[in-house]
């Protein structure tokens, strides 16, 4: 595993798994549970090639990485100092044979993924509508979370664009926004096909859902039994989330 | 209250609200669970006029009437023979100050409606695509369960015709179908606004939805907590369902 030297602001965080560690920076964005839940709820299926819209500080590609055989997992993130962050969190754990971060915009993907189809997308994009939340100013933390830099739509182009007929999306997003996803989606020809709701605790209306849309498939959604974050209000995690932060494999 | 004389094949159902009773036909169609949790989920105020689209036996009229200080209420229905036991369910309640009951396609509501625009409508519409579930001709059985009349573009479109800007619509369908749900309904100027998932027993995928569109609002989701129907698999109803079944009033 290569040498690192983090600079002024950064941390190195220990994924527990497989021994992977990723640099972060607190100050600007550092990644929650959603992407977690992501990484679990996407299957990616051995030898499939892989594209994170949004890779942020490349946590997605690198948790895909140990709980998947894909052959290949490309992370794209426009903003260059992020990205080159990414990248050097790849070197670290010296995956640069199964990670490639590109830096650019996710509304050129085709051209940045040099026309090449894919079997799977992920994507944790921005949730936030510009206007709503806290925000200030374009800085690093605030095109994590709103959308500044894509929109839902420009998400649900891009996917569409690098998939082939038959590959899937996995999205998280916030509830809130189900019905912009499900037709920001639907327009470009990716069909929701499952979906599971997260719960805080037990009894708490969802806030965050996770979606897989087939491209070109037929309308029809399965709904997976809600995934509850906490035993209770405040209370300890349950057993689902403690396997899925703590184990090295996938349940399938 | 009025003499009713039961036709071949029918009988007579207590609503056990307010001494309300129903006709209805159990070879033909009977009211389910699903119309007494749209009934609990809409939120009609004293003095507002209501649409039910598709009333089928009548049962969302005279549920609203029970639970509500509607106004009016229309109940629109395609098929005669079904319009016209939900009007003699009306009259055998003596409700006929405040339900209407009016005979016709609902993709001609405009006209039916004579024009008026309204703050509510209700829809418990067929849930099967044409050519999924079981299905056998076009009886009055397969119209009121699969899309033989009106499809959920149909009803969005109806919708929105007759419903004032900032009217509301609440409607129950398949979770299954939430995405073709949200779709037609936006494109319609409807925007969901409210959404409450029904799961069969806790730990359950959820498999209705009832959902609130308003028209022409910004987009914005609200999730309620969970509503659970029973308290373990082909176990007693929870306290909530009971709760809704029973009480003659509204919560709020």
């Amino acid at each position: 595993m290569a040498q690192i030297s983090l600079l002024p602001g950064e941390r190195l965080d220990d994924l527990q798994i497989q021994g992977l560690r990723i640099i972060q920076r607190p100050d600007q964005f550092c990644f929650g549970i959603d992407a977690v839940l992501l990484s679990w709820f996407a299957q990616v299926r051995p030898g499939e090639r892989v594209v994170d819209l949004g890779t942020g500080n490349g946590i997605l590609p690198l948790l895909l990485c140990a709980k998947s055989r894909a052959a290949h997992i490309i992370g794209l993130e426009i903003q260059q100092e992020i990205a080159q962050r990414a990248l050097r969190s790849v070197q670290l754990n010296g995956l640069e044979d199964r990670i490639c971060i590109v830096q650019g915009d996710l509304r050129q993907a085709e051209t940045l993924v040099s026309g090449q189809a894919f079997e799977v997308v992920v994507a944790n994009p921005p949730y936030l509508r510009i206007g709503t939340g806290q925000m200030s100013g374009a800085d690093a933390r605030a095109i994590a979370r709103h959308e500044i830099c894509c929109t839902i739509q420009d998400v649900a182009m891009a996917a569409s664009t690098i998939l082939k007929m038959g590959g899937r999306l996995y999205m998280v997003h916030l509830c809130e926004r189900m019905s912009e996803v499900c037709c920001a989606l639907s327009e470009r020809r990716l069909e929701p096909k499952r979906i599971c709701l997260v719960h805080p605790y037990p009894g708490k209306a969802p806030n965050l859902m996770l979606i897989e849309a087939v491209k070109d498939a037929q309308p029809g959604i399965k709904w997976m039994a809600p995934l509850v974050v906490r035993e209770e209000k405040n209370g300890p995690y349950t057993q689902q989330i403690n396997e899925i932060y703590g184990r090295g494999e996938r349940q399938s």
